[in-house]
């Protein structure tokens, strides 16, 4: 059966998979569009990377990802800043590679409490910091830069942004080339979520769309409690709704961390989850146009 | 040494120790209050416990906990609104019987999505409801029901009520004798928390203030992961502040859920923990008096 036109596969959901592996199940799969990540990209060298993207004729939905840039002011933020740099000319190259439709988009996680620190409020400026210096380059780089707010169980050790409304926030006050990254997983329990989903509609902010259940109990690592839609607690509907109603109109991305599902062939994860897709999610879809 | 004036030692810190021996270990450590827990008042039965407290001379400064009314509409709701009713009774009872300052509050955890469902929304309303319902009874019996957020990550299957802000907007709707608690460990990742604090204050809706630290990385069973503060990266400063700014004047619980410390001797655990509170958040409070 074919996948939804909308749907896109995050690599992270095959996380085994090198980028010819992820392009080659992708295809057979018959999915349009796929989020890539820097780690494979990097292991072939980024010219292999566009080449193989522009040969495959699919849509490139996102990068992951850039940010981490909590650090104090020195040499760690300051290369920290220079990667991102670098992500944003990834991003720029692979999307321009990419079938029409291609989203320029950097996906960035904040980052965790500095080791030691117990300063939330001030890892959260430099976030702020870091996102105003980098806004001017993704501008003339035609890059958005999609602020992912993650689940609130990250906010120590991964990432400081940790809600909706925080993200839009920081995207705003950075400038028109900062959006967010709304991913079900991570802002599910947000009793805020639709309010602020429609109000980063309204502001132009949405810059992705991820799905991923939510499942219990949460496993010893809670990075790969990850599960395919259907499969949780998550209720698809009002946040698909609310997405869609708030005009976004790009690819959708499976993004599912799971040690299970990573474990499992390639072509069989990219089968089930976009039958998930079709199933849980794209259901909820006004009909493509 | 002598516990602070306002520290309450929270018998969940001590979970494996009987009413008599949490009173004892503390008034051993010589802390003037405790958090009582149902199920060791109903292992010797409300009246035993009653006059335990009475000679103790202890304070009283909270019940745990009533809530888990998230089932729909049936024999199982309305068993737990019963139940709920007799926790207030016996709130009232166990604080009259305490020492002056005690304070007659029910600490309530809402309750996650009933089995099978994904209705988040319809989960909240039906904590909406319950406190409605419960509302008047608890002023009649002088009893403050105090609404606890619980981290998001505890949504799916605890407790649906995930932030200060919206503990603060239920305690309203339901009337002057609902109100929150504000625990660190639930609360601290909120970029919204301090405006919260503040609003709930203005509001006279401070029923409890907890403290207890965030661990990583996240144990296997994430209930279990809560640290003595200055163990983990919560930073009690700006909190304990803004509860003091906002006219909170009454005791101050650390309530620990943590196997390890659970294992380990009662008076120790309490003489470790009263002397963090001494030197993490008492430091931050304005002086008594």
């Amino acid at each position: 059966m074919n996948a939804h036109p909308r749907f896109s596969l995050n690599q992270a959901t095959i996380k085994h998979a090198s980028l010819a592996e992820a392009i080659a199940v992708t295809q057979g799969a018959g999915i349009q569009s796929i989020g890539v990540w820097r780690e494979p990209v990097a292991d072939i060298g980024l010219d292999v990377a566009t080449r193989l993207i522009a040969d495959s004729g699919l849509r490139v939905s996102s990068m992951c990802r850039g940010g981490f840039f909590t650090a104090l002011e020195g040499p760690e933020r300051r290369a920290a800043l220079d990667d991102n740099r670098r992500a944003i000319e990834e991003t720029a190259a692979l999307a321009a590679a990419g079938a029409v439709g291609s989203a320029a988009v950097l996906v960035l996680v904040a980052g965790g409490l500095p080791h030691g620190s117990r300063d939330l409020a001030g890892a959260r400026e430099r976030v702020r910091d870091a996102l105003g210096a980098l806004e001017p380059f993704a501008a003339s780089a035609g890059v958005t830069l999609a602020v992912e707010p993650l689940h609130p169980m990250f906010a120590a050790d991964r990432a400081v942004v940790s809600t909706l409304g925080q993200a839009v926030d920081l995207a705003v006050e950075a400038g028109p080339s900062v959006g967010v990254v709304v991913d079900t997983y991570h802002v599910w329990w947000d009793p805020e979520v639709i309010a602020q989903i429609e109000r980063a509609g309204r502001l132009g902010r949405i810059a992705s769309y991820q799905v991923c259940d939510w499942l219990t109990p949460l496993p010893a690592d809670v990075l790969l409690g990850r599960g395919i839609p259907g499969d949780g607690h998550i209720d698809f509907t009002p946040l698909t709704h609310a997405v869609d109603d708030a005009g976004y109109v790009g690819d959708i991305e499976c993004e599912i961390f799971n040690a299970e599902i990573w474990s499992r062939p390639f072509t069989e994860v990219a089968a089930d989850v976009s039958s998930a897709f079709s199933r849980v999610v794209a259901a909820q879809l006004d009909p493509v146009g």
